[in-house]
């Protein structure tokens, strides 16, 4: 039977990951890539740990690269001795701090890497793209919730923000100016919580940018408690409100794309969200009645450019890819929780114990 | 007696040669370079015609590199070798049609360009940068006159507008993330006219894209007739409406910023017009009554995407810079004359009489 190969860049990171899992076990093939800036590099150095994980779960195997898309020979290597018919496109720097500190490493990293990575498809011929975006691209929402309408890129409030909206008003570009693309921009909400497994999981390397993989190092005891940022915002209980979704919800929205790219316009961009906003202590009581485990913190002042809420109208995901998020709040704790205990230190646990054994 | 370096990108075109004349002419030294893509190489091969031209206009000699932005090494051998001070960048792929067709190049070259070049001035401690920028970046106005207050990004209606917007914060990003910079972002209307010698001047390939220089190839009759696009726009007689600015004004704009430098916040938007709109039909007469030669037209349909009224409000620039356009339509219509009539194949007809001797 002839089987889809789909190419995935970013493959060894968070959503990246578990996208791949899903995709394995739906019967795709996958190539993918990484460069580690984000992710752990495996025990054996062949595959990132992450990837490891994901073939034993699966019980099936996928291609692996080490390779940046700033290097464009490498990355034509790969298109040349591989048939790809889609690729998903994940790789990017995306801390948001880090992106006011380093604006031009942003640029060029997230923006080279994607016209490299776009230049090489058109050489190939390989003209389907599902882009990793984000609800960023909104900005200061103007109403709620955020339907796939709602102005983008006016008031992105951050680099890393606009490097997902320049990004896609790049490869919407790209498909106006040649027949025979099919550019799907995914916009995320807020992906957390980890396979059911716990096997593989979020694993950010410092200190935590969003709240999830924060509340669960605390609670793993790795940091002492958690900073809220601001109650007085206008939400139920004055925290922010976001809309979070479980990452296998969010994996499973790249399969319905790749199951429905036939039918597809050129361009179109979906949100991925529940629809349903949580304020920060909602979440905190969420994950203690899920885990039983207490979750010390403190509200402070506000960060500079933080929004009150966010959430997604996802219909229209719902209508045309006949995808919906289906896992709850408190599914997204224990998942989180699974993983956080089992793997305190995440990947970066094992690959220490082994070289310390 | 000490004096200021400016390293100008993309020196051998149009606005380029232009101001690189009006710096010579006021005391700076120029180190300049271009890739020749928009632009004509001299005879000797060392430096492109218009620069040539501007090196007898002005008595005065610069130091030229061919060279392009996209690579990094040459670049940084240049900011070796020269202590610069201030960057002009001028450096673009600048064909609205052009940029629907091929966007990647123009992502790859006006986007990836700029990060090389602010990458090196960040090693070598370069800080100051004034950027050509264009109206462009307000898309269709909210408002007339535009000011530099007015929303920018939201409706740029083609890839070359967005590279333009695109660079503007990227730039905004650097100026906030690192002490020390000074970002200028000029804004142009539309640049025509000629230096009074009629010895350099506007000098595209292939089809013009601009109302100016078609017409005085009308004049001089390398093309039959000028098509004049849509009658039908809210303007006196219909046709569309722009805010034409002589380029030598537009060139002494650069060298107010250059004055005004240390006196300027970090990072600052001009608008560089004359603050009054001429139509089309209005251009047309004042050029034949410039010169005494009949410019045939047709009218023809509108071309997607084109706007009915376009004008500046530069009183910022007046009020900062102490720089105000002070040249007529009239001079601008007789100075593009000057320069079409005396060279009619542009600065290939001279090259082209050489190689034929």
């Amino acid at each position: 039977m002839f089987r889809t190969t789909v190419f995935v860049t970013g493959g060894a990171g968070y959503v990246g990951s578990h996208t791949i899992l899903v995709l394995l076990n739906a019967g795709y093939e996958v190539v993918a890539i990484d460069n580690f800036v984000n992710a752990i590099p495996g025990k054996d150095g062949s595959i990132p740990e992450s990837l490891h994980r994901v073939q034993e779960l699966t019980g099936k195997s996928l291609t692996f690269y080490k390779m940046d898309l700033l290097d464009k020979e490498s990355l034509e290597s790969i298109f040349s001795k591989h048939k790809l018919e889609c690729v998903i496109h994940f790789a990017a720097l995306k801390s948001v701090g880090e992106s006011c500190q380093i604006p031009l490493d942003y640029y060029r990293n997230n923006i080279g890497g994607t016209i490299n990575l776009v230049e090489v498809m058109k050489k190939f011929g390989v003209k389907n793209i599902i882009f990793s975006s984000s609800a960023t691209v909104y900005g200061a929402p103007q109403y709620l919730p955020l339907d796939e309408k709602h102005p983008v890129g006016t008031s992105c409030t951050n680099p890393y923000g606009r490097t997902k909206y320049f990004i896609e008003e790049i490869l919407k570009d790209v498909a106006s100016a040649e027949k025979g693309w099919k550019v799907i921009l995914l916009r995320y909400f807020n992906p957390v919580g980890a396979h059911e497994s716990g096997k593989i999981g979020e694993d950010p390397q410092g200190i935590p940018n969003n709240l999830m993989p924060y509340i669960s190092q605390v609670a793993v005891k790795r940091r002492p408690e958690l900073q809220v940022f601001g109650n007085d915002f206008n939400t139920p209980d004055g925290t922010g409100m976001r809309d979070y979704i479980h990452v296998m919800d969010l994996a499973e929205g790249h399969v319905a794309v790749l199951k429905n790219l036939d039918a597809m316009k050129t361009c179109v961009a979906y949100n991925l969200g529940t629809g349903h906003g949580y304020t920060v202590l909602q979440v905190i009581k969420a994950f203690e009645e899920a885990t039983g485990v207490k979750i010390p913190y403190t509200v402070v002042g506000r960060r500079i450019g933080d929004l009150g809420s966010l959430y997604a109208d996802s219909s229209l995901a719902e209508k045309e890819l006949d995808w919906k998020a289906k896992k709850s709040l408190v599914e997204m704790c224990a998942d989180t929780w699974r993983w956080q205990s089992q793997n305190p230190m995440g990947f970066r646990g094992e690959i220490a114990a082994i070289q310390n054994s």
